[in-house]
């Protein structure tokens, strides 16, 4: 986000990955080359696919990632770490290596979605700053996939900053606008990463003027006839006469924020050919989600403004991701599979390269992970974005190599990319990924 | 938060926003004396109440709302408001009054949590901040004070960082922290609020190490006998072992996060007991919500370490608050109470008083809300904080006046008051305030 660039993010962490870099120092195990992986064991709300969101906002936090004094001088007034870490903290940048799924991949569970390769002491740090990322961002991005598709081309606004934290009110409209909504009402979303804005007046300006004829005039003075005017204040069938009575029948859009939606909207719509506005849009706001959506996308609803469901995922406001050493060099510099070896929470251990396997129409069958056993030689994925190969499409790309951010993946133009990478790799998916059904993810994931 | 003091606030907000102020200004409209008003209509989670947070964020916020020149010409560059308006802007500084519950106060529906009064271009501008800002941080608080009570005086720590976004984070461990959290993972809070934090180690410092004894050698020698050990890595009856062996009887605590807790933690806490460490605590982590740590605090658990679900808001991720016009000067400068007329959406107009009843033996019996007709003499609400009356508790404080922040609300003073605050309001509540059962709220809203 341009407005905070300036700002380390190195405190949105949590208190334990430091005190880890603390005694792994002390014990001489801090510099063993380390991968962590960040991946998902199931998705959440037993959806059919995920989308990858955040990567880019990550890069971009990674790279503000510094202990400044600031920093420094709170850790040492709380005693988090010795002075001895105070120092290597002071001097940290991340020289290691990220792979990942791109922004606006989709995923399933199990998808390595991040690889750190560095020691542990680097990899370890990003745990929790990486995790919010993804977390968030994909949840927001899988829900608004769902909406896309069920708006069946209809243009979609993310309208849910009132719902969610403020900072994450900006995630969500770039979430929201890489999983295919075509616009936000959130201004910073359009400062920060040139998302294209809208809106027009609530109910209090409605509210404010003495007649609601008053107020549409007000509007339409200030922001033309191509506006879109809200008409359920008082009476949506008087308002929609007057609306049209102001503004003639060249009104850009009437705005339904309640009722009944599906009677109302063929309503207005009857309405408003009646009167001759037969090219005047209907827009509609109450509560949507994904499953209205559907419904409405058959009503001559010509666009949709989604708000709570949106940026707190629908139903799933986290996607469950976390953040695991899977190798790491033992003392003698050998490498091991790692992985936590209680019953309700299996990890696979091992370096993973990842191949989503198409059948001969290009549909999606399979998300293949090849397991390796951790040694150095086999980490070495493609540094070549999203190669063909025999398997499938290789998933896994660089996004910070030798501790550089690649910057194709960041600001504006990662976003765009990421938007169109989106809209790609949910057109390869089987028609069973578009069911909002609760159900088994559309693809399997196989270990090779 | 002090990291970000320096940052506009000014664009987390919608495009109406400015939109409305841009025509209210043509239609000179736009300096109505108005009355706007934060409230929710139902409590979301059929909760038996709520909880006040944010409000000193968002007084934070509200100082640092400034169209600065970033901010202006982002809006010129895209044409969201006229030229004259950008002036408006440019020399926006709020002049009005803002009176709330205070932070850490409990509600219910229709509670008017904030009242903003003020012309309509000032009080219109704060609508997308005010319930960003009030619907995340109460979700929180709400689902906390559960988690608070459920836990029977047990200590909670806020855990939930990684499965919100980042700056939420931050907001989180704050509205926990008010609601009966006793401490917090996230290290920006601990910097910006003064929360405690805490942390010792991850399964990954576990398995980076050859062995889990290695492991438990490098954490006792950095963070001594003292720190809370991870035994769940391999198997836990075996990690308590090797746990004791390296740390005496005087280890601080062992941390479970997997397994069928209710048992483990019985079978744990009776095997520290057979092998002399009678002193040595248990905390469980394992995806606790306000249910399984009711359920736990009967057993042996000495404190919990609380994620996802606190973070979220326990399956209430937003409070659904709104913010609404519900009084204004009309063209002769006569005060009128307004609301949005449509069925389904009721709001009741004009400006309230707000006394809580309480009974003979101090236990609340109703939220009473005296609504006025929206005269300018009838919003004297009392300057002073909390007053008693016949009626009742006064319920409204101020918090602007005369566009002067009420700093004692801000700050790491305002969140230690609103932690006493919170303590004092929740222990008012009759005893059906603490069922986690879905239901109605505990006291009822009366209109006088």
């Amino acid at each position: 986000m341009l407005a905070l660039v300036h700002l380390s993010t190195a405190l949105l962490t949590d208190h334990y990955e430091l005190t880890m870099v603390d005694a792994a120092r002390r014990a001489g195990t801090a510099d063993r080359g380390s991968v962590f992986e960040l991946f998902t064991r199931r998705l959440s709300g037993a959806r059919r696919y995920g989308v990858v969101a955040g990567t880019g906002r990550l890069l971009e936090a990674i790279d503000r990632f510094r202990f400044t004094d600031t920093e420094l001088d709170f850790l040492k007034s709380r005693g988090v770490v010795s002075d001895g870490t105070l120092d290597w903290l002071a001097n940290f940048r991340f020289s290691g290596n990220i792979w990942g799924y791109p922004e606006g991949e989709v995923f399933f569970p199990g998808s390595p979605l991040i690889n750190v390769e560095a020691s542990f002491a680097e990899g370890v740090l990003f745990e929790t700053l990486a995790l919010s990322v993804l977390n968030y961002d994909s949840a927001v991005a899988t829900a608004a996939s769902r909406m896309s598709h069920a708006a069946k081309g209809k243009p979609l606004a993310e309208m849910g900053s009132r719902r969610t934290s403020e900072y994450s009110a900006v995630a969500a409209a770039r979430a929201a606008y890489i999983a295919g909504f075509s616009a936000t009402s959130n201004l910073e979303a359009g400062r920060s990463y040139g998302i294209p804005t809208m809106g027009t007046a609530a109910h209090s300006f409605m509210l404010l003027h003495d007649s609601e004829r008053a107020a549409f005039e007000a509007q339409i003075a200030t922001l033309g006839t191509d506006t879109t005017l809200l008409v359920d204040t008082y009476d949506i069938e008087q308002g929609v006469r007057t609306a049209i009575e102001v503004a003639g029948t060249g009104l850009g859009a009437v705005r339904i924020d309640s009722g009944d939606l599906p009677v109302v909207v063929a309503r207005v719509r009857q309405l408003l050919d009646e009167l001759g506005a037969t090219q005047t849009r209907i827009t509609v706001t109450n509560d949507l989600d994904e499953h209205t959506v559907a419904v409405l996308a058959a009503s001559p609803v010509d666009s949709f403004g989604v708000g709570t469901s949106v940026v707190v995922g629908s139903g799933s406001p986290t996607m469950g991701m976390v953040y695991k050493l899977v190798a790491h060099e033992d003392e003698q510099g050998n490498w091991v599979s790692v992985a936590k070896k209680s019953a309700d929470k299996v990890s696979v251990g091992g370096r993973k390269r990842v191949y989503r396997r198409l059948n001969s129409r290009g549909i999606a069958v399979a998300e293949s992970i090849v397991v390796n056993d951790g040694s150095h030689s086999s980490v070495s994925q493609s540094k070549q974005p999203s190669t063909k190969t025999a398997e499938g499409r290789e998933i896994l790309v660089p996004l910070v190599t030798n501790g550089e951010v690649l910057l194709d993946h960041t600001g504006t133009a990662g976003i765009a990319a990421a938007r169109e990478r989106h809209r790609q790799r949910v057109a390869e998916l089987p028609a069973v990924a578009m069911s909002l059904t609760r159900g088994d993810p559309a693809i399997p994931t196989e270990y090779v």
